[in-house]
This record gives C-alpha cells, sequence and structure tokens, in this order.
C-alpha cells in the first residue's frame, strides 16, 4: 500500500515552507501520499496542535507517519524525536506537541545532520525521519531510546458533587468552543454553563435550535461543544481557550 | 485509471476537519486521488459553493466524485444524497447545494449510519459514500431514488428591451464581480453599468484598460465579469452578490 | 518515476481557480503527482513570487515541472514561456517572474490556443503545457526559442567600506524580515541594523535570545533574517519589503 504521511505544522500556506518540507520528502520517497492536517496552527501553539492531532491521527490508517512540527525551541537542546503507538509512528519536537501518543509508546531521539539549518528543522530533520519510517525503517535504526519525553497535557475535566467542571480546549473557525467534557460525563438533564451563563441542556444538532441561539451538545470529537449555527459562539460568550464550562 | 475525489466544503483549512474527511476516504480506498476544489465557502453559503461546484465539476475526468459539504441542517431530517450526471457522481446534503447538478439526473437518498455524529456528516455520512461511488459501486447500491431533490435555483438574467438584466452571483478574492449574464448575450457595443455607473462596453482583457479602471469583459467562466486590475471592483463599486448588472 | 508539477500562483484559495487547473492537469495526465508550493502570493507581486520559486524549486526532483501563474498582463502580447534549466522545467508568463530560473536556460513561446480564456492563461495555455511536459514532451515541440525573456531581477547587496547593504526581500508570515544578504558575507562580529535600529550580532537560533527580542541569524535560505520569535519583527521596526538591512 502507498504510504502515507500526514502533516501538521504553524508554517502557514503562504510562504512556501511546507513545499520544501514536501519537496524532501517526495524526494526521499517518490511513491508517498502526502495529506495536509493543518498548517494554520496559530505560531508555537502546542495545545492546539495536540488537540488537532489526537483528533486525528486515529482516523488514518495503520503505518501512516503523522510529521508534527509547532516547535518554538527549534535549533536549542531540545530534542527531536520519533514516537511509535498502535502502528502509526509520529515525528516532531519533544516539546509537548506529541503528549497524545505518549502514553505506551516507543520514543526516540533523532540525530541532527551537521548541515540542518537551525532554524528549520522541519525541513532538515523531521521531513527526512518521517520519510525513512515511510519507507520502511523502524524506530530503533533511526536514534537511541528516549525514556522521559516531555508531556504538555491538556486540563482534565473534574466531577464534582453539582456536576462537572471543565474548560475549553479549542475554538474553530465557526466560533465553535470545544471543551474537554467527554460526552459521556452528562446525563440526560444536565444544563451547560459557559462563564456564568447558562447555554441550556445538551441538544442533538445545530438545526434542534434557532440559527442564532447558543447552543450545546456532544461534538463529532466526543466532547461537549458550544456553538451558535449562524454566528460565533466565542464572540457571543466572550470566550476562548482555558474559559471554564460547566455541566450540572 | 485512479479514481478522483474533489473536495468543496465550508470547513475551513485550519482545523483538521478536512483532514478527517480525507482520513476517512484514503483508509477506505487507499488508490484515491483527492483534489481540493475550495474549503473556504463561506460558512453555510448555497449559492457560493454551487457557483464553485458549477464552474469545476466539467473540467474533471467523467467518473470522478465530487464531495460538496456545504451543510447548515446537518443533522436534521434533511436528506443526504448522492447523484449521477454526465458520467460524475455528486454526493452531499440535500439543502440545493447540488441544484447545478440535478437537470436529468439520478438521485438517491443515502442511509445515515447510526453511529454517525449528528454534526459531522461530512466525515461519517459523505465520505464513506463517495468512497463506494469512487471504488466502483453504483448509485442504486447506496440508496433509493429520490424524485423531488431540492432546488434553490440561481437568479436568472433576463433579457429586456432596452439590454439585459443581470446581477452579481459571485465576488472572488481579487474583488472581480462576476455576473449571471452569459457572454454570449452581449453585442459589440454593448455597454455594461452596475449600480447605475456605466463600466464602459467589454473589453477583451485586463491589458485593454489602465489597472486602476474598472473594466468589464467575457469571464473564464463564460458570464461577464467587472474588475479593477490592481484593485477591487467590489470595494469600488460598493457591490456584492445580488447587485444589479445591465447589459444595455 | 510519477511525474510531478508544483503550482505557485496568486490565484488564493477560495475561489476555486486552482482546482480548475488542477481539473485541465489531471485530465491530460492522470498519473502527475500536484504540490502546491503556494496560491497566497499577493496578487501580480512578481518579486514574492520570484522569492517562493527561487527557494523551492531546487529541493524538488529533478524532472519536475513548475507551472507559476503570477500574470498581471494575462491576455495582451507578452510572452507565455517555457523554462529548461537543470532537468527542472517551468511554465509561467514572460513577466520576469522566472527571472530565477533564466540564467543559461532555454526558452521557448509557447501557442495561445484560440479558444484560450483571455483572463485565464493559467488554467487554458499554461496548465495543458505542463502536462504534456511532465508526459514527456521535450521543450522543442512545445514552441520556438526566445532569446530575450523578461528579467526583473532582484535588489543585489553591495559590500561597501563599512560592511554590507541590502534589503528586504521577503516578510513571511510571522513577520520575519528576510533579506538579500548571503549569510557567508558576514563575518562572527557583524552586527545587524534595521532602518537605524541595531538588532545585534547573528545568531544561530530562536532559543539563543529572549522569545520577545529581535535577533538576527543566518535563515534556512541561506541569508540573513531578522525576526522576533513570539512576535513579528516587521511590525516592531515598521519594516517591509525594501527596506535597507546593514551589516557593519
Amino acid at each position: 500500500m502507498q504510504p502515507v504521511i500526514t502533516l501538521l505544522t504553524d508554517f502557514g500556506q503562504s510562504d512556501g515552507y511546507v513545499a520544501e518540507v514536501k519537496a524532501v520528502l517526495v524526494t526521499a520517497l517518490p511513491a508517498v501520499r502526502l495529506i495536509d492536517i493543518s498548517h494554520d496552527v496559530p505560531p508555537g501553539n502546542i495545545l492546539a496542535a495536540q488537540y488537532l492531532l489526537g483528533r486525528c491521527w486515529p482516523r488514518f490508517p495503520s503505518g501512516t507517519v503523522h510529521l508534527v512540527v509547532v516547535d518554538p525551541g527549534v535549533g536549542t537542546d531540545r530534542r527531536p524525536i520519533a514516537v511509535e503507538n498502535n502502528g502509526h509512528r509520529f515525528v516532531g519536537p519533544d516539546s509537548g506537541v506529541l503528549t497524545p501518543v505518549l502514553e505506551g509508546a516507543t520514543v526516540v531521539e533523532l540525530a541532527v545532520p551537521p548541515d540542518a539549518s537551525p532554524t528549520f528543522h522541519g525541513r532538515d530533520v523531521f521531513a527526512p525521519a518521517a520519510a525513512k519510517l515511510a519507507g520502511g525503517a523502524d524506530l530503533p535504526q533511526l536514534g537511541v531510546g528516549v525514556v522521559d519525553p516531555v508531556r504538555v497535557p491538556f486540563p482534565a475535566p473534574r466531577k464534582e458533587q453539582r456536576g462537572v467542571v471543565g474548560t475549553v480546549v479549542y475554538v474553530d473557525r465557526f466560533g465553535t468552543l470545544i471543551s474537554n467534557i467527554p460526552g459521556g460525563w452528562a446525563s440526560g438533564a444536565a444544563v451547560v454553563r459557559v462563564r456564568e451563563r447558562t447555554v441550556g441542556p445538551l441538544k442533538r444538532t445545530f438545526g434542534d435550535v434557532d440559527p442564532v441561539q447558543l447552543i450545546a451538545f456532544v461534538g463529532s470529537g466526543g466532547t461537549i461543544e458550544i456553538a451558535v449555527r449562524d454566528a460565533s459562539a466565542a464572540e457571543r460568550l466572550g470566550a476562548g481557550v482555558g474559559t471554564e464550562v460547566r455541566v450540572d
């Protein structure tokens, strides 16, 4: 089967940086299939990248290599790493961005070629490693084991006596607030609140309320989301990443 | 030949939603070729999506499957459908977004798998159907026939005694006003007007007028367009989708 | 090996123009691999397109065809051309946008099919030519030789008694100022200045200074760059393309 490499970066799509990475990949492995996850992660935003990675990777076929380059510490002594978990491989900086796939994973430290640009490991360190893995190399061929990869865990939701307390972990382009509260934690009678404001009980989909009304529902990522169909819930509620969400 | 699936959505490119759809497609059909039409349709804008679909689909090879997800009614009882027309197949919501390809088409209603997310049919209903079609399935294998698909037709231009009256149906990123008036409807001596303002007779291309001057011409989609080479005609004229265009 | 065509345009990604070009390419050459360099070149900006082309093309495999459509003179008598240089082929308008690859190159003029849209040569002239080249055609099969292609060279840096004087030639999405001064022109003791303001000596990478501090370094394209890790150097310094950069 054609090997798949996904790309998740904060490079943007305007400047050709992604194309330089793809040029390296396709030169090293002409048969590779490349699929963009996103290149619009806010610069250096480890948590946003984690969220996107965590949502997307399990839906790709086993054997996929995921290239994740959100790397504010590029060129410093933060380690470049490769991770194997559940039949997928991940390549990126040891900055915590790979936290969602570290549990029970094998991790190795990648070598930095002497001629690598200190400001573009995506092209000169991570892309060559991703191409090797997608081309059939095993993790141990790429470097020595790492036992203490950096973890930057998401805030966890907690159960309290009155209900559940979580936070917004991502805001999408529609202004939808995505919380870290699993849908299964909320009973049918639950009422969702954001910043002291009552959104209401969980609905099924946008069509169940007026297009300009706030709605809470279990989103396609499995956690509770708050949205307005024809407007931005983030703007309406003055909410963003880190805002408290309660289910009572 | 490698099957082709195009993607046209309002998901944006930042949030990984497109990647989730592509993960489903490539898992179901590893040999598929994926080509993006656009993911920047203004959220829920059925007419903009129709315009882009209508322009692009006939240029793809016969056998192409077009996945069109602009779906404000996702999860409600609006039907998910698949359409066959002229050797191409189209998959999307029965919201009118497929209007340009309904004439003389075969239409079936798709089943919604019980575990589909009520807010992400793109991933859980339309992508699996598109993969099946691109993999060789026939339309009747996917669902029962639909005889009354929803149509949301574009406004039609009309011929009057003094000339032709149409409207702007799309504004592109350059601020070019694209009308619904076929180029063939305008004679050589025609004068184009937008909102009472005279643009002038039809020219051939941008270079035929000063770079800051308004110009009317028969655009690459076959209808009359109004542009300014180095600026936005939409801003210059205070015009947008729905603005009247006259050819006298 | 699967033929590769890259695409570099100012079409944007919202309007389906890129998709129309890709439809032509994939119809003419079903086996082609398409890789986007950028579609967000500022409209008509020949120098920005040159910069991106110059950085990216050498990293693609030999035999790659590069489709470059930044074409403010579309439909006028500016010539459509194809260029061969160093085992790569380039197709685009003779507007100077191909300047970085003209040195020592073979150049031919492409014919314009009679039914080509005068405002969309990307789709109707350049894409068919690119597909022919990627499919195995040789340059002379596409047109007659051109001996005087248009050159719009970048400003060149110069060595003065006190040091080196160059200019900003590109600003990326992070607000990083990319100069035309080769890294090799600056000694270890060099001090970089932008608009009378001292940035400081060259550093190795972002981590070598405070995240909010200005930093000068030899960038991944080989020239001197000025950045702020967590902010925009362009905004901080009120600098842009054309701003003077000095290394003393």
